[in-house]
């Protein structure tokens, strides 16, 4: 791949015929398959072509891995609520199906400052910091104070009224104070995962 | 007083008679004098009315106040950065005319989020906290975190591109997942101030 | 706790499992457990384990309170329409749950300002007034002209074409020329419940 | 005219020799002649050539009005606050160039309603109310609550932060809950002087 | 009634029980009895106890009107599309229901503008006219240059895309060139209807 | 060129020196030479290298032009008022310096609809109708209900209020419920004339 | 037709009587029939009147076309991914039903630009281009680099999070860098069709 | 420092007195100092102090660098036009100042793709690219579909009408397609620089 990555399937509105197809194809020459954005219905549909294909509801992943992969480095996913995990969650699976070694710290936002206060140790390790948080977004630019190495911050649309679907979480992460911050589209998990691959894949040559 | 508070002259775009004027005017009345939005111009003209009128170049602030004035209760005024001291120092000088005592962290943003927490006790006797960020205007949700009276939020115009002159912080803020905070206009420190004063006053009671 | 408040259920997307199992917790814990943004649905999953569990359709609560709560002080909350009674109704009963004695004024918006004008006395005795209105949001600067203490604006989604959900009411609070308001999120009446009880527990120590 | 009106002159952006040159014209078509948004230097340009050329600042109208116009009906022009005044000052003029008879209530905003709710018989008499107000423009509901003719409601640029030049009170007043306001451009007091008259013509006729 | 129009009822949302019992009082009161945002089972509703209710499917009126009604005046309603109708005949009934005689000229947007001009003569006969558009809304600024009375401008939610479900019609509106056009709020024919009858009912007199 | 567009200068911003040399440079390549947004001072400036150069102050174009130029084909150029010409002037130049006849019709905005209607011949026979437009832009949809040819439609940031600096204007004319319209940037009569040029030249083969 | 072009249905939200009356009608008088948007039911209810109707479940488009039409021309219809092939679909039935011939280039999108430099001949060829994409919109700047005729944009409501519904695609395709770019508005298949024939019509007199 | 990074002065608005302070104490302390957003006057000010401090007036840098400084890996600035060199410079310059190897790609944007496609060799090298683009900012997605490293795309306020001052170009590069880019605020140079050079720390180690 020109890319440096394998093709994922981006599973939202695929017509049925050509998702089952991609699938069996992709597996065949790849010997694993990744994609995103995933109902269950269309892992209902796969599972029946592709009986070990794994799914996660909350992520929305539907995968098959290869068993023996190594996976190296750190990358750390953070998240301010529960209710951002689902993009947390794509994050850290893209990052680990292409090879990172992922921490996870959830439900650690800005209401309870403590709970990250705890774990500097860990954000200080990672080579890359992926942070989901909707809302008001404060957790992006705590942790950006926290470390040296780049922070990826992915709004997200969870929240209501004057959240505007993720848009003035995307307006704190943009106008971050912290100078490592930078930023993809509102649940945009899985180019987060991506970007935080390629930071460790760099910090691992 | 019906609304409780003597009444405060917003020089902002006052034609200089009736600036000057109203200064001799409730000079007169109150024994003493306060003014928002005060150009220095502005400060020569009132000067050569009234010889013991104090300019703040920083706050913009023009009053002559009674010499005797005791202050009570306890506000805490914080700002994230340098360049939102002069919305914090409207605040501050508001509640400060009004009989409020007034503790200042100015500098306290989330890229140092230690200064913050070494504060922790001083935030938590306040009867009301006043926070005034621009940019992206996370401390408004860190320090909502950490107590449990009233924080009065601040959006402040500083910052570029994407803050949209305040916007950007005033949606963090309206967002912010800290229960106890609530917001104000942007730059509008006079108000914060009016509303600290109202909190602290009933809290001294 | 740290923040003064018992642990409140955002019951707003939380699965079945855990929903019933906060629920449970709480209640064992606390001897009373207060929920917003329930659904029928979860009405009847924790009734079937707490059989005492008191939903109010209107304002979306689920809670089981202790009988013998004493409630002191005075919070006034309004609506300008009927239609905004959902979210006042939140910011009323949570202010009840944290021991606020709370009067209630609904529907005196400024179309019909009479109504309103007669309740000036009660207005006036409140330590803190919460005002739940949507469309264009003119009740809460009303109100702020009449009262000394704070008045906490909470913009309603109701209304239809340039109310854009709420955020006409929004910009309408945010921009008051009454000093004394402050302004939460759209549909945020819980977090003007809790702004309001630490307002008038500060009044009533 | 096809419209009812005569030409009037929009001063604002116009080269010197072509302003000159069309006040000339009309005044010699018409026998008299009005302008908007005329600067202090065009107004010395005009009056080299025009010696009895009147020129308000605060209005920023340049005309010269047949002395023997005969003024009939009722519109009352009203403002929030005394910055709205240059607004309310052109709508009042433009109506009473074209043969309204005005009366003006300037000052009486929502946080003095008293002051308001004294003129209400002066506001029920009028033909149709023009109702200049920024920030918040919550003034344009209160009246139409109180009459029963049209409101013509002219949001203004008067604000800062969150007002958006005009764009929060003109939200404000479309989504009025008085159904007898409609709504002209942000500082538009041509427009609002404009309509006054149609409607104050059609109840003279 | 203070306002000189007798209560509307606006459906949308109301509880079954209320809109029913309402309905008969009003009818009761007043001998007939008018609403609007009616669903066709709320209409099945009231016409269990009503049975003489009318509704209109299209309009979303639901009516009860008194048979010998006289109509006066002349308003004018526009639509540019047939898309555009709903709203506009929610203009026509109510100002038909207040009593005022009204013309309709239905799809004669700017694409077609010869069927517009056809009809200048009935438009400058009319006391006022509502124009209903969605889309680019141009048909408002057409018409406004064609008369000599009041223009009321609806934008519609008609369009798709940047129409922005009505904002870019409700901006090219207020943004007229045509001096007699004002602007209620999307979709607001009611509002429309309401202003149209007291223009018209000061002609009449 | 590979875009059969010979270089043309956007003089905004460019440093004299540069500027200068450019000007030189393109005239001894092409034996002339096309700028747009030149300031007075840029015309000096180049004019004591060239002192054939010519300047345009309203459409603020600065050129030497090929005194032997063919022009063929027919493109007409449209305002609505007088004070879009800067931005017609550019489209027209342009497209004249690229070979095409043009031919104007300004101040023909609908408020004036008659003085449009008149012209109905000339706009038919165009290969290409430019309409540059500010305010509501409503011009654009009556022109391009006329015709069977493209339009070109160029907001510009004539207006005042909500036409926020064109953005009315280009949602208006994005909106056109006529087909053959298309939209450029806001005062980007330089790609209204490229366009209008590339059409021209299509039909003139 | 004075404008050029046969009745086209645009089906959405066409009552059923009167849709399926359209189309008897249309064929009648123009011996074939062309509709857009149109449902599935749609299709199903119009086919029991007009067997021989054909439907294509992308391009939405409904339509009974002349067996023995001869297309001429080039117009070049391209997408950035296959998610945009429905508004592509639209543009090209469009044009190839007013008799332009029409080669489709689709998945050419930025982020595999060597499948588009493949293409360079074919798109100089062309006498206009259609371009249709969501998300970032970046392909009508690129295409617009390499051609000499004209580029019409078409923003597609493909994407997620900060694309707004194709908002985002809009404002980078007005604001392309490349001056033959103009645009229609989000999702207007349609439109960009109808443009493209005309061009190609001109060009192929 | 904890950051890793030495401070760096932020000159914009700092008062003289405190700006040749601050520029003295960062010497003394370490041996170098950086400086961004500086004025020439600001420049005349510090050089009076500090001699052998360089600014550079386009990229409004103000430093004194160690002269044996040793930079490594690669990171690649590229812009768009020349316009966009000022924010690119910003980047290049904090990039170098703290160690890296930068090279400058400048004027490659979209409309001449070549220029760009002749340097993919390098573009494929770097570590980092950091982009920088206005108007409509597609060159970032172009990139990222050429490379295998992390693109930090810095939308510019370069432009005019619909660019609203960068927010279409932010929208454009969050919206990308190409997985690898994110996102820092507009103009924000200074910010891409550091975080190109944590990513090209982490592949030198
Ligand atoms: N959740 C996601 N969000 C954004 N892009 C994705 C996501 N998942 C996959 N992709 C991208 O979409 C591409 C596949 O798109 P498609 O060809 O439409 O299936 C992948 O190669 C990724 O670049
Ligand atoms: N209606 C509400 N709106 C906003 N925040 C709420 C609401 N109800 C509860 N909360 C907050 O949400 C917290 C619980 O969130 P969670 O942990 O997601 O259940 C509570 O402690 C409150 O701070
Ligand atoms: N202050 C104003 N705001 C909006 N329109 C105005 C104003 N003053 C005058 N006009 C209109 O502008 C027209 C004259 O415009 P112009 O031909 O540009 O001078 C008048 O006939 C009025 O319709
Ligand atoms: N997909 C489309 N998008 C926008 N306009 C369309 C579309 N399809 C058809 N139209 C236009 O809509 C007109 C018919 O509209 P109607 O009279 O509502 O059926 C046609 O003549 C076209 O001008
Ligand atoms: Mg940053
Ligand atoms: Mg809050
Ligand atoms: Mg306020
Ligand atoms: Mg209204
Ligand atoms: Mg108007
Ligand atoms: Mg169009
Ligand atoms: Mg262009
Ligand atoms: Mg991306």
């Amino acid at each position: 791949q020109r890319t440096g990555f394998a093709e994922v399937v981006y599973c939202s509105g695929k017509p049925d015929a050509y998702l089952a197809d991609i699938y069996k194809r992709l597996l065949a020459e790849q010997g694993e398959v990744f994609g995103t954005r995933a109902t269950p219905e269309q892992y209902e549909l796969v599972r029946r072509q592709l009986p070990d294909i794994v799914y996660d509801p909350v992520a929305r992943t539907l995968k098959q891995e290869r068993p023996d992969k190594v996976r190296s480095g750190c990358v750390v996913v953070c998240t301010a609520g529960t209710a951002d995990i689902p993009v947390a969650e794509e994050a850290a699976q893209t990052a680990e199906f292409f090879g990172a070694h992922v921490e996870r710290l959830y439900d650690v936002g800005v209401s309870g400052i403590h709970r990250l206060l705890d774990k500097v140790d860990l954000l200080q390790q990672a080579n890359c910091v992926v942070t989901a948080a909707g809302m008001e977004g404060a957790l992006a630019s705590v942790i950006g104070g926290l470390v040296r190495n780049p922070v990826i911050a992915v709004p997200t649309s969870v929240g209501y009224g004057a959240s505007f679907h993720g848009l003035s979480a995307l307006l704190t992460m943009i106008n971050s104070c912290a100078n490592c911050v930078s930023v993809v589209n509102i649940d945009n998990g899985y180019g987060a995962g991506i970007i935080a691959t390629q930071i460790n894949r760099l910090a691992c040559k």
